[in-house]
């Protein structure tokens, strides 16, 4: 049913961007651009690009969207609250996918979280999160877009860094008398991958506009 | 505001029997009857039964609430299903409240796992329950709450048994690439002691019914 | 065999306090002098002082041991340096047990973790550490002496503070493929006061000198 | 400093023959032999066999090393006693190393937890194992090992399978006040494959006998 999708990947070798590579390609889509600090690879234009690189490459691959005028699936960690506001610009003109987490199981936890912190409001909490030590932002992406559950509360955020832990993350409540805790954990960046994949699948039909993932899973609308 | 109640509890020299008296008493409540293996103590009528005692005693306790006609409140574990159901007849008459479990978090655990149980149909289930090595009952009656979320799905629960742990419950969802576990810690009894004391507050102004925990937390209605 | 113990509690009304006196009491020790910050209570002169209270109270409890000329149990946590060198040279002239931590489980862990740290050299660490929210210091004197462990070794300590947890540590070692985690779990503070107790035993038959719970519990030698 | 190795794998289409055979030819080792069930594939007589397969093969995989008078590396998980002690008098002729399990980090749990079995007598024992939902024995051998260290003791062990973790196991210790928890988490199989390389390199130079990967990974000798 779902036709081949001719997709790019920036930051092609990277560790994300390999693990998307193999599974678009397993799937039979067709990688007709990629791109990498050593330079870029292009047999035609995508009908999406991912970009998985890093920070620095952003304005770089903003260029590249607007030239090739395709769906946008933004995977990079640790983007500044002004680059956010530049990709929101950019999506009046082309439909993009933006998340710090392409994990179906964070959705869950952010979705059991707010129905947690409406029930034990006067309970500490503590967020937690683990990645293996190549991770260049502390705390990481999606342990923020936890905290902004609990709004405008000062929530600490722990980070370790750990060998080569591809990421968990845990919200705990403490009362007096006992804790509930919630824990996530990836076994694997295939993960995320799978995630892209239907991050793909979800935007190659949508109008422009700014979509996060878990508009994709949950299947919510528009929000720019 | 609430004016002082006249208590009785069965089970009254057991580990959440004494919990629950030091609590009460603490609150300037008045301990009227109490029994044990070694036999009764009464000096009036209480306005309510705790019962806190092993299922060996329910008969006798069922005896001692008819006369009495007080409030019941039902903290036994381990009761068979013939128990329940002689308690359900019996809230005909009197207003009962019973639960394997008077914990607030467990009550949050249980709402969270029915949530994630629909987001998550495909996705692999584990219960696990540890507790000290002094309870007799396997599993726990709470692990059994839970596994009843999942309704006639078939999910396997693990028992650990361990020193003086109080009790932890945990239910965990895995997929292939990413697991999600949401974790219980009673840090104390005095926290079952908290949720009975809630009961008995919640008790004195119901009229007959047959009333779990959660009716308590959520404020929903006699369902026997 | 082990005859009674005259004793004495700083910070008799504190946490730690009351919970080191039930145990005494229990046994059938005599309390012969307390204090707090609302005054003293002295009987008799007692054969072991156990200082529970704060680091503000360790100058004049220092004055008092000095007086009683009897041993000295220091089970303040958040000693400054300064001050355990004041302590060092008390230990001279009566014989002292300092510890952050009066649990055997923790002297296993410090075992376990100086064995582990040895095999596996190039791993990454993450100590954690979480307490009550009462707790003032941070972070804990025994996630110091995890630390320790590893000497000069940069090793983060991530302290979390939540609801009433007695006190929980662990240490993580992670390579590339695999992680492995040591967690001690404090159940209630009762295991703290029994290890007091241990050190009470254990101080009453030894000559000056500064001792710390690894020697009781380990058997070793004074090492001021 | 190492000569390139020429192995062979039996069972190597499965989950672990294919993440060994990515390791070793990375490394630059030649695959001159590997067979799966449908069939055997023999350019030139291998110098080590690597048997990844299932219980079932084993009969047919000591036919072929004794064909190929080469180092044998067992990596079968749930082989029976009998089978063990057919493993045993071949060692007597060749060169054998097994194991249930390859990682280093298991090495060291089962070290730490006999030292920490040493100092905790009388506390309790759970052994917990969690695997991913293809995994045919239960409980793992790895689980197995770790009840070995407590020799005549009778422990339990609880069996959690869920998704596609690729094997989770813990041992915890519990007193009346505190509990002690030593868990190793296997990232991916990568590790294994880690260990059995290790395990290649160590054979080629050793004379017949029944090798542990205890013995590769600490230096120990034959034991047959």
């Amino acid at each position: 049913m779902q036709d081949k999708i001719d997709y790019g990947i920036a930051g092609y070798r990277g560790r994300l961007g390999s693990e998307v590579n193999n599974l678009f390609s397993e799937k039979g889509h067709r990688l007709v651009f990629s791109s990498d600090v050593d330079g870029e690879n292009e047999t035609s234009k995508p009908q999406v690009l991912i970009d998985c690189s890093l920070p620095e490459a952003f304005e770089n691959n903003i260029k590249l969207v607007q030239r090739f005028n395709c769906s946008f699936i933004v995977a990079v960690t640790g983007l500044s609250e002004n680059r956010l506001n530049d990709l929101k610009k950019l999506s009046e003109r082309i439909p993009v996918v933006q998340s710090f987490n392409f994990s179906i199981g964070i959705q869950i936890l952010l979705n059991l979280t707010e129905r947690a912190s409406d029930l034990l409001k006067d309970w500490d909490i503590e967020i937690t999160e683990t990645h293996h030590r190549m991770k260049k932002d502390m705390p990481s992406g999606t342990a923020k877009m936890i905290k902004n559950v609990f709004r405008d509360k000062d929530v600490n955020i722990s980070s370790l860094r750990l060998g080569g832990v591809p990421g968990d993350h845990s919200v705990e409540f403490g009362g007096m008398g006992e804790t509930l805790k919630i824990t996530h954990h990836a076994i694997s960046r295939r993960t995320f991958a799978e995630g892209i994949l239907k991050s793909a699948e979800f935007i190659l039909n949508k109008e422009n506009g700014f979509y996060s993932f878990t508009d994709v899973v949950f299947g919510k609308e528009n929000h720019a």
